[in-house]
């Protein structure tokens, strides 16, 4: 199942950036929790994006609730949600066919799928398909915190082009027709201690797992990530203070031996800078061989890091839906 | 299934670190390839570290190969492999049960299974489970390399305490009664274009999954990884230069849109300082709630990074296995 | 992942009877398969059975092909086909909210999703997800049947109401305002030697998890299946009379240790009647707790089992496909 | 996964016949069960047999608890149980490589795995490796019933030969050198109503995969099974006489819409007889393509049936411990 994720709540997305519509079916939901469209809305605005630095393709993101929901309630069944494509300028991507653009996966979308694939927009490898997991991250949020438990996620833009000033990076790469990447710093506080599980299902590898799947990262660090690999023993352990577990210091991130230990979880991701950008570039055209001068049409994002924090929380979100359904 | 990992090859592992023994089940080991005991000897070792800077405990690493081999060669059925324990002092452990030791899953461990857990030298949670991710390590790298596909991966500790000189950063570490971390790089060579998926299958995501498996592994990055976040996407971009998609530059570390690209797979893993150290620390007595001084018994390791690119190989071969056979 | 069902090529349902829609996410479909509209409409129009015997509800099952193909042929990404409900009449059905019917899921369906469940038609209960289930069956049949293999599912109603004059069975129970159940059976033909697996990937596991997974089946039997029972070991056993493999009797149906060993595939289904009559019963008011007379509305087959050999085909045909990727 | 079935509660058999061991790998068992040896021994002893009927091939089926017990109860880590293999002779059964026994999976084997298996004994095809499914057995049914919660699984040898005289079935198949099949019933009573799922997870398809993984299971039913085909729904359906779901009947075998509905689950499974028989056989000679005579050596059940009820009530326990913990 190569298009699903999660165990207990799991979903499947599909569709292709210029095709009918793209969407996800979400597996596991609990009866009784509400639900209506207008509940999405938020989260869908926010990964639009601010308008500096984001595409102006603007989707109407209008989530079309086609299964799972019965009386403003989740049902208990599958829930599928549909998002309309509208919007496209299929003829910007013709091109795309023959000459990969750089940093994209037109190429490899080629190979593994001998020429099969749609190729339009990046067909299954849009980011377009980020509303499908930002859908599917609303119903987790709502899994993992009834009213009582207060368990927060947060992600934010920490820095675009190495800076904290993040206007002035995005508006320095407009000016020079080009994209820049950024840092996304997500936490989650109030978590109970104990999710996760000793190995292969270790919070880090599940958030990471389910992090990878957004295109256009390129790393993560928990707590004291990489920082970790020039520190002391002494300095690295997190004296715990209290039998609750509370630590004076948050190296760790909020994890031990893979599992939640109720300390706030802390990790931080890389996201490269949009490869599509306004300048020409070569590249090579896969029927002649030969080098070739690209423009990359359509609309694009100045800085994709941009839109990420909610998709970062989304994901989030899912992971810990799931290992709160194991509990 | 918690404790295993891997869809078409699929490892179960198991044991605990002053148990019996601890193990692997290996399923999906493809029948006719040449396994006997000596063909684990050399990673094994391996992971035993060098002799200044891991710990006393040299456990006779010793396979034992209880099923899936027939004359020799995998015979299609589960393999199985054991390690005894011997070499184990669990009296040095026996304060771990109420004085949880900073860095380790002692706290963790204790909330999650209800005081239940085998507490001796981290039970289940013990570095000594990597020993079965080496087994069946070594057996993925069979899969993955008949002899005539040249796929070299290839692991080693970058820097140790944020230096190059390693044996430096140790000796300082040893005579600080302290530990350090480091940085592991990994790369794959003459990997087929195609494998890997373009969401929750991506190579990143399967490969962070398994890395973040192993203990102590604190962020891991592919390619430009966190330097992306300040580049500009013209310099992000990787030419493309020829039918086969050999790029100029490898900011992608060899994958785009999750799917390998041909060219060489690179990423680096931060491992943190080994949490025992044998300096005094504090910690809390869960049964009288007050702080106490704590000294870590038990022989440990002043850089676990040591160990770990054998570790890390093994992780990588075993998701290589995976993907490789499901093409 | 409740609601799925594959490894490799794996399906995921989701609708409800009185929905918007119903509808299947194939996940796993090889690339450049030809895939049109018209490709479905045989299966489907078979799954609605013969005009005697099965309801007047006769939706026009038009599949909507919403992603996954391009061009007219599968492009690798997942495939998602969607059935618009729209000849519904839920008011017939407002009473199961109250007044569980037997026979059907309504009682379980209520407690297992505290009253949240969508009650009309049966909700995601309902057997108009089958229509699902022969979408992604016609799939899957493309898949095991490139042109040149000649891998033939059949599945036909070998008898209704325990005879094999199924029209006279069907005429019977009309007449009488009742319902009659009946036996189908399947065969496949040219399968090579080697699918499955010893234990729990047998080819009788996967294929019975499947056919169970069709509402209203009460029994599954693989060749001699229960007559094996009274038999000797002697009569039983299949003698292999040459290197390929044919044995001269059948009674393994083509199994042998959970794997296809080449002979024809063969077993049976049995159907109980359809559970929705026309005579008035008894069931439980769940509101008051008393015992009330039940006239069940909405229409209804005299002989469910007249549907079901497209549905057992389609099922089946997911299973091998699901094999056959694995090999 | 091939070897391994369920998703909380898991297991993972592996071993060979005539190799150093067989045994289990079992995870998600909850932590704090209390768990000795002795628990193993009397299941492990009904399934040895009756001495009419069953082979002469005692083993010391000695369990030994590898891991995840500590202090006599599960630590909540993965539990390894292994049973050595002492008691063989492997050179009765040399001939299997070049001649497959009738009704054994040795031509398979021999194909799927190109000759690579271990033959010896059948391999891991052997119904040695039940011994396995017992032992997590035992441990899912302390699983499913702590003290206060009843849960009774009952399974019997209904009939041997098409007879309830079931000694005297098996003492004529033994006067003639043959063996014989049979029906075994199993029963679970106080179940919780909400078990399984509507489709691809009903209790149905699970317990049906998991007992078509025994071996020389040939037919499965639930409630009126096969007779449902015969019957008409007025008479087939169940009604409902109380607000606890209590029906009048039990056609639906305590199962609707795939969801346990807290009546007795009841069904039957039919065995076949014993393929190893002393009749001499005629069999093909995979070497020289030619027909010869086979005297199948070795000690063999004149009714495995015998052994079948405690390996039903086993799979089933293993399916609702898997199911209870999802709840």
């Amino acid at each position: 199942m190569n298009n699903s994720f999660g165990k207990l709540f799991s979903i499947s997305i599909f569709g292709e950036s210029h095709g009918k519509a793209v969407g996800v079916v979400i597996d596991g939901c609990p009866a009784g929790i509400d639900l209506i469209q207008q509940d999405f809305l938020d989260d869908l605005i926010r990964r639009q994006g601010e308008i500096k630095g984001t595409t102006e393709r603007k989707e109407k993101d209008i989530p079309q609730i086609i299964s799972g929901v019965f009386n403003n309630k989740t049902s208990g069944s599958p829930i599928t949600i549909l998002f309309d494509n509208k919007d496209v300028k299929s003829e910007d991507y013709e091109n795309i066919k023959d000459t990969p653009r750089p940093g994209h996966a037109d190429f490899v979308a080629n190979k593994k799928f001998n020429s099969f694939n749609d190729y339009r927009g990046g067909g299954y490898f849009s980011g377009r398909l980020t509303v499908a997991l930002v859908a599917a991250g609303v119903i987790a949020k709502k899994i993992i915190n009834p009213d009582d438990q207060n368990i927060i996620i947060n992600a934010y833009l920490e820095k675009a082009g190495g800076i904290k000033d993040i206007n002035k990076a995005i508006d320095t790469a407009i000016i020079s027709n080009d994209s820049i990447g950024g840092i996304v710093k997500c936490t989650v506080n109030n978590l109970p201690i104990g999710l996760g599980e000793p190995f292969f299902n270790s919070v880090e590898s599940l958030i990471s797992h389910a992090v990878f799947s957004i295109p256009a990262i390129k790393g993560i660090e928990f707590g004291s990530g990489f920082d970790a690999a020039r520190m002391n023993g002494s300095q690295h352990n997190d004296t715990i203070i209290n039998a609750k577990g509370t630590t004076s210091t948050n190296n760790a991130g909020g994890i031990n031996g893979g599992i939640t230990n109720g300390n706030e979880l802390v990790f931080r991701v890389a996201v490269k800078p949009t490869s599509s950008i306004a300048k020409t570039q070569n590249t090579i055209n896969l029927n002649s061989g030969d080098i070739e001068k690209l423009n990359v049409k359509g609309r694009h994002d100045a800085c994709i890091a941009l839109r990420m924090p909610v998709i970062v929380e989304s994901v989030t979100a899912i992971v810990l839906a799931d290992l709160m359904l194991q509990e």
